[in-house]
């Protein structure tokens, strides 16, 4: 194992507000330290309000947004000269039979397509790509199955998981 | 394999405006339709200009956010009765030493504590949870190893990854 150079350590709270919106209090520990809501909703087909956009919309936005930043930021570090980066990506889950509730949620296909405009070499391009993606928390995170511990109170009580 | 009850399609296109801004544009294909724009910037910090969320609290807002919709909207579809719902989450990430750039990004812990309001009898809502975690499209994506299918170009050309 290698010594961790630094650590990232978000927290949230989350608290439902109407019909399915959601308020989600972040707070950022380390490496810097920041403070935001940031709500979620559902459209009127899934009888939310539209006040905010859905929580799927936030995860995309997060897994895309933070490779093009690592591009950038790792490219200013390894001094490759990048004018501009695109990213086009397509997400797919499926929902299917479920022995309890109304379907299961299971990713399908994620594809992110990279363009650079560069006046550097295209391997050292390459190159930093690669860097970047192995430097992105998001990209990371779903390349590894992640153990997410849980725990459930009932008015105020613990309670086992089902 | 079951067959899908329905599929969950997004696309986005990713662009860089000012120092480390990226502007997302996402649009919903299935199942249900919406375009929309969210925006992800760094701090000075990190060399951003601070204009909009970091990318990583746009990911933990969608798990939070995504695990959260799924407890009402199945608590409706189950007619279980639920009151309130507050979650409160911890993500941590390392970075770790890289042969090629700064760093790795490695997630280390993800936990979700779920509180629940509840005239139930407290084991159906632990059912509830638990099909509400199974039909949560992040915490299910999180769970997994995904595979995610890259393409770069560089200056317009197909270029092999590094």
């Amino acid at each position: 194992m290698s010594e961790a150079l630094f650590k990232v350590r978000f927290s949230a709270e989350g608290a439902c507000v109407g019909k399915l919106r959601n308020e989600v209090s972040l707070t950022a520990h380390e490496p810097f330290q920041v403070e935001r809501m940031l709500a979620t909703d559902e459209g009127k087909f899934q009888g939310g309000d539209d006040t905010a956009p859905t929580p799927l919309e936030f995860f995309v936005t997060g897994l895309v947004g933070c490779l093009m930043t690592q591009i950038r930021v790792f490219a200013k570090r390894l001094k490759i000269e990048v004018e501009d980066v695109k990213i086009s990506c397509r997400a797919e889950w499926e929902a299917l039979p479920d022995p309890v509730g109304p379907y299961q949620g299971r990713p399908a296909k994620f594809e992110i397509d990279v363009d650079v405009t560069s006046s550097a070499a295209p391997d050292r391009v390459a190159e930093l790509v690669s860097a970047a993606r192995r430097g992105c928390f998001v990209e990371q995170t779903l390349g590894q199955a992640n153990v997410i511990k849980h725990r459930l109170s009932v008015n105020g009580a613990e309670q086992s998981p089902a």
